[in-house]
């Protein structure tokens, strides 16, 4: 099982298995067989360190990138809107880092998730092994929309896409889509999402909108309050349609 | 359990258990004991029916409400920024319709609820039986602030408020959460949200923060793509911060 | 000269001249010929009106509408990132209900402005001289395009288009501007703000950008301050951009 | 005259009056005492400059700054929501760096601006003998809230806040505006925001409301458009209210 181990000063954060020995600036860290959260664990130099329990905000911080992993946020956004819950089966494609993969199989979601390039899809395995759900998700190497004939034979209750050539597979989700299952596609640029909508609305599927989220923080201090002057940018559009 | 069951020309949908019998104005309607998803139930004046399968959104559709209920994108924006996860423990307050809470409880959380008013905790304890999640939420018919010290035995994973005085809840977080487990809190107004942060600060959280966010849909047509000209209104600001 | 007179209720705004006279359900208005702003003047039923000098806001109110005109707030975007001044020459097309060349004529700019539906320029031309501007602005009644040519010995400080084919006098703005002079077009749709944009850099202009503006409401009530949740919708693209 | 003089390379721009020479590290600049836009100055190392006619944002760029300036869209946008206009007589405060009094001189507006730091008031005294406008902007170094006796005898058209305690002016709106004259007051955090329209409202004027903008650039490449992943931030709320 992994933790989080973080410093007193909040300077230094590590995803640590139960047992595991990492050789830090601060000394030699060793992370007990069986730690407790709120366990401090100190290295051969004295420095303490806190054991916590791992959660979806660490993944998204630690595991190894292999491009830029979809945010907490939209990774919500995406659960929210089609209502993500424990026992579901999702088709997921491309995985990349494995984040979304990771954060729907802690929730008890079985993923079966396609990586397109090899060595991503094995950095994406150790990843989900790092998050302790490897066995809830399937990451298999190759091309999604060469493997959709097999899948249909599968029921999915939710489909969710983040790759160049998504509606290859929006057109066929009715066909991987349980009833009222849902299909959630994740497009940086609006040509992306126009044509995702629109392929969803071609193949039948209803409900189907496309939403930008913008979020931005508020700043509080002694002066007053206001939306932060730092600015959030731009993520992706998320269109969502939904099996009749 | 409860299905979703949808006319075909979608202008009509219920939310019905197993074997209940419904009088509508399109006929009879009785859902088989053992519906399947996909199945057409016919009324006895033969208008068609889809059996779906419930997911999250027909909840925020379909429960009865006591009050707004939080939108599936903040309720998604809550579980992805604490990392909502099955085998979770949950403090909520206040319950109201109750769609968090079902959401939650649907990813294999277990959820303690409080509610002020006793009628709304009853309307709320029907809602988590129509949810098929009864057994998962705990509905309290009280006040969240005078329950902190006998809760503070327990260790909750995170703490969801939605209360007009959640700052004497965010005040006792320490107590009542894990180490690393977080709190969220939904607050309409900005003197609420600077109140909810300031609290949390004082009381030694970590990675205080509150965001706002605004969601737009694109309109998508043959005259081309554009941000809807609806508008989408402001929902809450959503303070996050966690147990170090 | 035109005058803005309101009715005490706050309930009837009319754009009159001095002079003029109006049957109104609240009693005949006679507009003093040299009215003093702040003046009350009554109907023949003694309905109190106040008189006030127009302003742009008035002119987006009351002008006689031959489409939806640019609103203040966009108007207002143009002039700030252009520096519109006194003495300012600009090209203009289509001018709609006008609002736009008004606005600017009032500041002390000349318009030279193509409308291409001659009844829409009629109903423009009438709107310039209820807006006092007759004089500044030269609304002419035909397609900008075909006029190029003939517009090109003319050196415009700023050259404002709201245009389904704003493409085609971007791509010649560099014959039509003062050097340093200025480019604004208004596109509500992405395709087309692409396009203004991608031929704008292809002409040679500099400083090419494309501004999305999004404006909410403060609600501000005994009960707390927030966003209005009743949302404020897309209105359109502005690109500009400078002559070297 | 003042007028923008800009490398070829676009990597230096200067703001320099007829006749005046400047040192540059691309060599002596002498510009001529009648220069026209367009024409090319070289200095004595051959590197040519392009004469431009200084517009509004130049301003902004290149006025020395006593604090952060009102940025070219929040200009517009005051400009816009009140209808600034040739031969409008505006009551300002504070005045900073003076961009905003510039624009609306060079609009025709003739401006009183209080500065309360006599440094500061003599820095935009020179910034308004650059941009050209000494003569209709009167810079008064002092405080604005107790000239407002003495200031109650003028009509303004407009009046214009951007200071820490504007309510005080703004409930003496009613003597220093015109029949229909309107306030604008610009305030970064949302309890001044907040006073500020509460204070409108209490003061007996009409159509008081606040505003958030926000904007965004649109990033336009042959990979795709989407709005600009670096964001922008908040600038200030825009409280609007208008003299009966």
């Amino acid at each position: 099982m992994t933790y989080l181990l973080i410093h007193e000063g909040e300077d230094r954060e590590y995803l640590l298995a139960a047992g595991e020995t990492l050789e830090t600036d601060l000394g030699v860290l060793e992370v007990p067989d069986d730690p407790e959260p709120g366990q401090i664990v100190e290295t051969h130099l004295d420095e303490p360190f806190t054991v916590r329990e791992l959660r979806g905000p660490d993944l998204f911080n630690h595991l190894e990138r292999t491009g830029a992993p979809m945010m907490p946020r939209d990774i919500g956004i995406v659960v929210g809107k089609t209502g993500l819950q424990s026992g579901d089966r999702v088709l997921d494609a491309g995985t990349g880092t494995g984040v979304l993969a990771a954060y729907l199989a802690r929730m008890g979601v079985t993923v079966t998730t396609y990586e397109r390039d090899p060595e991503f899809a094995d950095v994406a395995r150790e990843n989900m092994a790092m998050a302790g759900v490897e066995d809830r998700v399937d990451v298999r190497s190759g091309d999604v929309t060469e493997a959709v004939d097999a899948l249909a034979e599968t029921d999915f209750d939710v489909v969710t896409l983040d790759t160049g050539d998504a509606a290859a597979v929006v057109e066929r989700a009715p066909e991987l889509l349980v009833p009222g299952g849902f299909l959630a596609v994740y497009s940086p640029f609006v040509e992306q999402a126009r044509e995702a909508i629109q392929t969803a609305r071609d193949a039948g599927l209803r409900d189907a909108e496309t939403l930008e989220t913008i979020q931005r923080a508020l700043d509080v201090s002694d002066r007053g309050t206001r939306p932060s002057t730092r600015g959030v940018g731009h993520t992706g559009y998320l269109t969502f349609a939904r099996n009749p």
